[in-house]
């Protein structure tokens, strides 16, 4: 299924008049603070957020599933939808694979529908929590930091095969997930574990693209409830700086203990130049992988408010180079609609962050005025930035509406016709 | 797989001198203490937790799954491997059921097969948050707590049949676990969710036999991750409260917040009358279902010092009253070693209990000497009581030392000649 | 010192066309959705949040306290700083004093000054973390729940003093904070301290006035750190409900574990009948008293949300019963503006809570349509409602700006050469 | 007040014949299984610990505090404190000092003081955390990192000045504690603040003596509710990376955010050679600051299988550069009483980690045999060795029974009738 240009002109046109009214209303208001509304629509219209394969089907958890029918059976079909969400919010102009759930049959034509869509591949991602059909070894006991090195080595030839993928389809980035740890004190040693993966990555690292960023997630359980290998930012961080330069952190929402200051973590990843890119969602007790922005927008705001300021300090480049891709699991939202929401939420994060008066906050910081600084960054938070974003949207060929749009569409039943109910998403 | 009495003598042969001379060593040091080692012996002797029949095979993640082989493949070959720990640690002469996955097809075979063993059946469980073939409604947005009143009959109906399985086979509980919730904020009406859940357990509750307890868990999240319609042990007392004398709340260690004092909830709930049992398990982060007493030893220690002290209190009436049960999730250990290791640990926590001076400590408390207070119950924390746990299984024909009896005699191997390796337990 | 209706006047005058601009801007916007701004205004008019006398002066950590200057040295100075608030924001109307720190020596001039300021006494509260000089027994090792008879006589006589003194003034409620608890594990008996303050709480109770309530806080940890007698929402739901009608919970939102959903408990309690009131504050890690709506404005929303619920269930009367309290410590801010920004937050969530549409909401949830409910409180929640709040303020006499002018007025600063930089506030 | 050999002899005559029982059947059976109790005990008597002088009177919360009365009124008392300590159980031959709480009026003297009593000077602490009288610049918005260069520059020669006293004294490491953070989100510029703490670092370590270490502590709140400069051991370790080597990670137990694994975090700091020291504690909540050893036994076993793990490693070597220090507030016990139990909780962990049998240990986890570590390591923590650490503390001269001594002697009624009531220790 596509969503063709003239059906979202067609939707738009009702919508357009009272749009343009809330969003003259709302430059108004923000010339006479100064800000610049058209400035914020550019950079939105520019910002776009990577859709995971993973991320298209319904999700579960270890207690069950819950089927939403029409879901993707292969590749093609997730670029497909991946092309529906980017059709329109104009946002969504790429998509992570995970290999080997996503393996292309035939990389060149792959290619192609992904362009003609619009969409580019982000980062590649390995998988070696599972033990895959034609394995050597298992995986059980962990990969990257296995007692047994022939374990080791199955699963660094599984990373540089997701590479070679990766370069195949034009992406930059793999991203490496370990989900080695143990369950129980006295498992594993903690010591070696770590040395085993440090090794295991240098050996991937080694033969990275020089064009090729290595991002290297952090997560503090599941699946392992004592430890983890890679439990925090500051252990990949200490890896990523004995890799390389192109070695970077991988920063996922929903992978700290309770109450963590993530933004805080951003700025310092960015300070020493080792943020490498979010996988954005929202929890409230673990990972527990929901829409972003439905449980702490404030939080979410706040990590723009840092990358903002990382902008004002060392220019877009550094923004550009980081890769934002969702990372969330869909247990009882449509996966499409989810998408749209989580996509949403980021702008708005963004847009509010950058309606931030930078200059009136350094000043106040500077003079260590508490209050005149919350008063600064809440003005912006309380902004409601949605013209902004349906411009953005708009300009670009997008819905002003896209969830309206797509329930107007029956999206979904069309996908039902078209895929069947029982059709799952490959992968989780 | 049976393992025969005259298995478990032999292997005990070797180990008695030295059993016998340690157990003599700590008889002598805790008598000039006072306490008396026979006593508490014999409450060990007599102290069974039930085994859940959903824990006999391999746990996983929503992440996946590595299996061990050898898995029971239906309710006869679950009975079998629980009567193997019986055998061998005297301890797990109960088993607690799992409908729909534990169907008895001829109720009075099941009956015969698990006394032979020395087996009862524990409280039998419900499941309403998966769908299963042949259901009307999904449960995927809630079963007891459900919007439609369809959808709710089902659930409750579903949990009346499971009584009456459970009165084909002699139990004498019916545990709800209630997963309905909500993942998102807005999802729910919170009010009327609480209130049918309400209304759907007075139905069920209506048709409990006089002679049965309703457990009633409570979790603070997953599957749901914004809401529970039960989330704590104060919303399980305001529901037990308000339905009868039969109904209680049963506490799983593992469905509590961070840093929760879940001794003090056991204290509450005693003092109420409301304590009905436990699912014992052990976890670090959530509700990680690891091996009780791998984790947090101390804590269920505290846990049993004020079982204990009920039992002081209120006589062992109420103590045979309260359900013992493990629940738990075997992903990296042989499930029959974990299940050794958890009741052990248990038993442990017990033993410890009954040793702390309790006259000393009433009185060490009342004036509050909190130094002394500590160092009393930490004197029986301290003590080595192995071999009051090795007597106890002794004396009523066990093993001394179960897991090595179980690893001499190559009881997986076995299992898996007779199973197969692929042999994946019915349930999670 | 005293804030003049023309000083708010004069300063009122050059913000208002803009105010005028942006409130009709807002309103059609509103009344194109079918929302009523007026009735929003309407409500946010009556809305009054009591200010507690201990949070006007600096307060600090175990760690230490930087004074700000100008803090108010008696009862009469602590008025006259509510005073000032309610003069710019009209929306703190009421005190809520602490006994002994709050002793009227003359009761009838305190009511007079009060009165004239146009401020009521909200709930007293009483003190027995403390010891004071010229008591007989010490709080050490507890109050309501200590082993030894006559030092609960003592506290519940404190009580009734308190109870006597609220009388004096008007209060209509004593709110009872618990203390007590244990730092170790064996310290205490459990049971006996739970049974122990229930036996306390009844004396109290027996002496309450017909028209008053009492209300019965709940909090984790701190002063204690292993447990608390009234740790959790259960535990004082519990004491209320066997104390009786008038005894009711309050909730603090800072007396929480990790991850708690505090707006379910809020529910619960409304649903329950025995919700009594709040002290309002926010906290990232533990009950860190900062500035309401400064770190989880989106949850603050969401019990506002389940209020606004209560309402249009229960009616205005069940909502007009509850004390609303703010309960922080200013640390770093100056008081009075860290306490206008806290009122200001938690209007603004009232203010977005009145906007949710309710009955397209109850609608969505009936039919499990997640994505439309979350768009249905986000839509609410995204709306810029500040003009409604400066409305609200403007149509009372009060201030469009209040941070502004108080600023602009130098209040600070004519606190300080009134009372002298030395001066600390009593209490914390 | 001391404590005379002769006292100490006279309190061991009686429990000697049983202990040397006790002693000798843990001895067999310890060697039964391979193990050396002869060696553990010799490590046990060389262990010291210790003991900060801020902890020797009453601690406090910000609610409040209870003195005990007694306490030591200055740097000789603090000392005299300590030197009862160490006289009573050999392990408290340190002392860990803190300016300007405890300036040294005569270096001479103090020095030749605790010569006498066999106690040498641990780390010496600085504090910024709190305005001293005669300071120019409050630290009431940081110190390290505030945003003024006077501000830093102050801190900053704070802490040159408190490396002179500590080589008066014989210190060779520093302990930097900064609470340095921020309340709320936008208060600080998150990267300026820790650009300008690691500018001030630099400044301090230029410094430093060729043999001395910095040691720098993490914490993730308090006295900061939002965010604070060095969160975690990541931002330590950061730091202390870009130092140089002499700067090393100090390990507050209290100082992590719930459920954080601090022995991965050991193992991990250990792996870098960034391991400098610990300030031992327990908590259940926050920095609770309770007695080693309450509340968490198991993990701090697990943290001294990983010390012991770098031990066998490393050598002796290592593990002799490690400070061991406790960081305690006794705020319902009496602080010598408290101290004595944390020493002894500290030993008992090691003596329990030093049994572990690390060749079948590093076996097991080759294999990947889980079960099998585990009961590994909890054969050696279910070990009673009380026995062992009694025998340690006998042959240097201490006493069997510290706390039995300490009450039969009258100690805290002798120091009362010595220092009065009234006395508190200075500090927090």
């Amino acid at each position: 299924m596509k969503i063709s240009a003239s059906q979202i002109q067609s939707h738009n046109e009702n919508l357009l008049p009272r749009h343009k009214q809330e969003l003259d209303m709302l430059t108004n208001l923000l010339s006479d603070k100064g800000a610049d509304a058209e400035a914020v629509v550019k950079r939105l219209t520019e910002f776009q957020v990577a859709i995971p394969s993973w991320a298209l089907g319904a999700g579960g958890t270890r207690f069950g599933r819950f089927s939403i029918g029409g879901e993707p059976r292969n590749l093609q079909e997730k670029i497909e939808d991946v092309g529906l969400l980017h059709a329109m919010n104009r946002s969504g102009g790429a998509i992570s694979l995970h290999i080997p759930w996503d393996i292309p049959s035939d990389a060149a034509a792959t290619r192609q529908q992904a362009e003609e869509l619009g969409i580019r591949f982000d980062a590649v991602n390995s998988n070696t929590f599972q033990d895959q059909k034609g394995h050597k070894h298992s995986y059980k006991f962990g990969s990257l930091s296995h007692t047994k090195e022939e374990v080791r080595k199955q699963a660094v030839d599984h990373n540089l095969e997701v590479i070679e993928y990766g370069k195949m389809l034009g992406s930059k980035a793999i991203t490496i997930w370990l989900a080695d740890g143990s369950n129980f004190p006295g498992q594993q040693n903690l010591r070696k574990a770590l040395e085993r993966t440090y090794d295991s990555l240098r050996n991937i690292y080694a033969e990275l693209p020089e064009d090729w960023k290595m991002l290297i997630e952090y997560k503090p359980f599941e699946p392992n409830f004592y430890s983890m290998v890679i439990p925090d930012w500051g252990t990949s961080f200490l890896l990523a700086s004995k890799l390389g330069d192109r070695a970077k952190t991988l920063v996922d929402l929903g992978h700290h203990l309770p109450n963590t200051n993530i933004e805080q973590i951003v700025a310092t990843l960015m300070t020493e130049g080792k943020l490498g890119g979010f996988h954005f969602n929202d929890s409230k007790f673990a990972d527990d992988d929901l829409t972003t922005g439905s449980i702490k927008p404030y939080q979410l705001f706040l990590i723009f408010c840092e990358l903002a300021e990382g902008i004002g300090r060392a220019g877009d480049d550094d923004f550009s180079k980081i890769d934002w891709m969702i990372d969330a699991s869909h247990n009882v939202k449509d996966p499409l609609e989810d998408l749209l929401q989580s996509v949403e939420a980021i702008k708005v994060a963004y847009a509010k962050a950058l309606l931030v008066d930078r200059a009136a906050l350094e000043a106040a910081r500077e003079e260590n005025d508490v209050v005149l600084a919350q008063e600064i960054i809440q003005d912006a938070y309380a902004t409601d930035v949605r013209p902004l974003l349906r411009e953005s949207r708009f300009r670009r060929g997008g819905s002003i509406d896209p969830i309206g749009l797509y329930r107007k569409l029956n999206v979904r039943k069309t996908l039902i016709s078209e895929r069947g109910t029982a059709g799952t998403a490959t992968g989780l």
